[in-house]
């Protein structure tokens, strides 16, 4: 082994991942707490700082370094996979031309501005535009890549490396065939007593439960910290460095409590990841699927159960005795999982939500391979709705503007999130027969069933592919039918729907 | 002009300053948010960041570009000034060699550690050797530089430009003259009431009350944001971004009060400067002691007044009714402003905080001119404390150990802190005559309070010197007078004593 060269490359990392950590604090903090009036001469900085690291990154002398590297018949597999990684992403950077990048760059931003604009003024004619020439010009950036692969096929792999079209047809087949009926069935069904979530629950309360909430997730300021944020998210700096914002809704209880559980989840993979791996690529999550299959397992297959309720909801009642008098743990589980087509994917349930997802995997689809077009694009959407979720929208806002994922030209990203709830299912069926999740959950052991995460899943950062950490977790290859099982069983059980 | 020349040095402090904002957004994350299990992480790579600043500041090309800058015939004011402040201040850094440096630095952190843990356990023997190592490492450090004037000067003229022991000792020696027997006076008056200060207030009351607070002072999230720290401090990135943060006492409800009025000081100082000079060393303030005076004229000659009060005791009681039952707004004003000598300098009320300063102060000039040896410091300290405030501690923790300033190696700060009390007295009496303090403060403008002092000291940064400064604001030379005379009558007055 050549350690010098081995030397030159972990130096490399080393200060590729200061810049990374200045930006990324930079980040969050102009997220949560700067001042707005400081925003243009950060953003100035921000740029010069993105810019030496992208210098950084594309050092032609370190793709040579990285070149000889893995002629090096000694080099071991984790800085193998590592640095293959590394060239992979930087592959993409470079392929661009440095002015075709910085316009790619402003467009976003333009974008951006035109469709928080539309969105204010509820008019899609405001954005049409700008999604036209954000997809015209996306096009254009992964022309400059080698692959021969169909434009969308590349986008989807971008996000889930392995995943296209046909894979993801497959899937949202299955989905389709199963849920559509059983969410048909659901909403004929009962409804399900869910008002009192939605009393008024003043916000300092909420905040007191947080307390108690990160306490019981064990989510401590040894290497976790939460803050606020109109949209939450979750972003770290290291394992030990891992942080996550939520919002507070005064009339919705469970919100700012399942957010938090949700992106407490995702710095748990970041968390958990092996510490050989800290700074390095191997310590990201392997793709945006499996970290949204960590989060959702957390919210959902956790979150939303009895025994997670049972553990926490005599805390919730004592801040809220009036709203949540005569309530019981058992009711107010009901009342979390409850179902019902709405508008808004953000807040949709646990069941309706792929179908969500679903819809904006086939506009994508369209857009990319040319049989739907932005303009009308607002009808379509409607249309979708009407097909699968028996509902349509008369504002843009809560229609096709809800999100913001195009604007910033993320395609191929929204059908990770459907993947990753179904990833989780198949998680949480093996997690169940190895170890006592309800008692666990029940006994305030949040820690034990993170670790049993950690040691199938976590530990391994992006050393592996999805399909490799799915095999070794759970034994089988992924399968989307214990997703549609589990959510059969339990909408059936929860609405008393026949067999 | 030579354009391009001009549009080098630009560059240059772009750069620089988009390096400077990360490890200030970073500190700053450190102080408040950050866990503290990725500190390693993020230390190590600081420290390569500030290796990359270094290397900037440093840069022989642009000693080179500034040199050629100053022989152009036009260049303008403003410019010639910042750069004769980079050369000083470059010229500082390069002196030491870089591995004396280093091993500085590293000193510098093992003193830190050591004063703490000496701290703790309350033991100065494990302060001591690094205290009087930090003592001939600094003497080392200044020894790099060309300077010929005594060491002690050197270090004070670095916190204070312009400032040596001729005048300092002029200065500290009219304060003893002047402040010792009204001190004594003091301590044999009738004590003020102020008991119910330190009644049990609730920290969120308290955070509450910060909200109003924050809003008289005009502090908004448009350019500033306070936060919580164990020790309060004010930092800044541009004018349009100014953090502060304060500590909340249970126990003493006046304490976060004042420490936010003293940090929104110091901020106001940072935002008010001249735009034009936003990211350049123009746009820091000139000293120490200017800064310290923005602040003591905040926290002690308006958040200290009745008027003040008037304005804002109504909101604290209307959160504190039980604490404050009974007390009216000027009984509440007399409370904060009660003297009695104390231990702790950062505790001290107006009158004997001058006194803790010049204690230290007469403890560095002994110690860097060979008279007094860190051998038994803890002993002379306390008899400094008996002679010029006849009280003495039993605990090093209370006593010689209570400052971290002495194991970070900063002597010559200390005198600034009661030079800037001496400043703000002479701002305020030229303000005074010049709009209505009192009404302004009472009626809640307290903006244009800031406004007067942004048009005759804030606007300015760096441009002049102190000396300039106060000529410019108040028609005078510095005059120690109006502080004592402003000392003395408040005093007077608020203890009934003779003339």
């Amino acid at each position: 082994m050549n350690e010098a060269l081995l030397k030159e490359y972990q130096d490399w990392i080393l200060k590729l991942s200061a810049y990374q950590m200045a930006l990324t604090v930079i980040g969050i903090d102009k997220q949560t707490v700067a001042p707005s009036g400081g925003a243009a001469y950060r953003d100035e900085r921000s740029s010069i700082l993105a810019g030496e690291l992208f210098s950084i990154e594309t050092d032609p002398h370190q793709v040579e370094v990285r070149k000889q590297l893995l002629r090096e018949a000694d080099l071991d597999g984790d800085t193998r996979k590592a640095v293959e990684l590394y060239d992979r992403e930087i592959s993409h950077i470079c392929s661009v031309p440095k002015d075709r990048f910085i316009a790619w760059t402003k467009l976003r931003n333009e974008s951006y501005e035109a469709w928080h604009r539309a969105k204010t003024e509820d008019n899609y004619s405001i954005f049409e535009p700008y999604l036209k020439q954000i997809i015209e010009t996306s096009r254009e950036m992964y022309g400059y890549r080698s692959s021969t692969a169909p434009l969308y096929d590349q986008m989807l792999d971008d996000y889930e490396p392995g995943m296209d079209q046909k894979q993801y047809d497959a899937f949202f087949d299955r989905l389709k065939e199963r849920l559509v009926p059983l969410i048909q069935k659901v909403v004929k069904a009962q409804p399900i007593e869910d008002s009192f979530l939605f009393r008024e629950y003043p916000v300092e309360g909420q905040k007191q439960f947080t307390e108690h909430l990160l306490s019981y997730l064990h989510f401590d300021s040894s290497w976790g910290y939460e803050n606020e944020t109109e949209h939450p998210f979750t972003d770290f700096i290291c394992e030990n460095d891992c942080r996550t914002t939520t919002k507070y809704r005064l009339n919705d209880v469970s919100s700012a409590i399942l957010s938090t559980v949700h992106e407490v989840g995702h710095a748990y993979y970041e968390h958990d990841c092996d510490p050989a791996y800290d700074g390095m690529i191997l310590s990201l999550g392997i793709s945006s699927g499996m970290h949204e299959s960590q989060s959702r397992l957390c919210e959902n297959y956790l979150g939303r159960t009895l025994p997670f309720w049972k553990a926490n909801y005599p805390a919730l009642q004592q801040i809220f005795p009036t709203q949540l008098n005569g309530v019981s743990a058992e009711s107010f589980t009901n009342a979390v999982n409850a179902s019902k087509p709405t508008l808004i994917r953000t807040e949709a349930d646990e069941l309706t939500y792929p179908m969500h997802i679903l819809i904006r995997y086939e506009l994508e689809k369209g857009l990319f391979n040319g049989t739907i077009s932005t303009v009308g694009l607002d009808r379509t959407w409607n249309q979708m709705y009407e097909k699968y979720l028996g509902i349509s929208s008369s504002t843009a806002r809560d229609g096709i503007l809800q999100d913001v994922h195009w604007a910033d030209g993320s395609f191929g990203y929204f059908p990770t999130y459907a993947l990753g709830s179904a990833f989780a299912a198949q998680f949480m069926n093996t997690m169940r027969s190895s170890i006592d999740v309800d008692g666990l959950l029940e006994n305030g052991h949040y820690d034990e069933l993170m670790g049993w995460l950690k040691e199938h899943i976590h530990t391994y950062g992006c050393r592996y592919d999805a399909s490799e950490v799915m095999m070794k977790a759970t034994g089988e290859a992924f399968n989307p039918d214990y997703y549609l099982d589990y959510l059969e069983t339990k909408y059936r059980n929860l609405y008393h729907l026949e067999y």
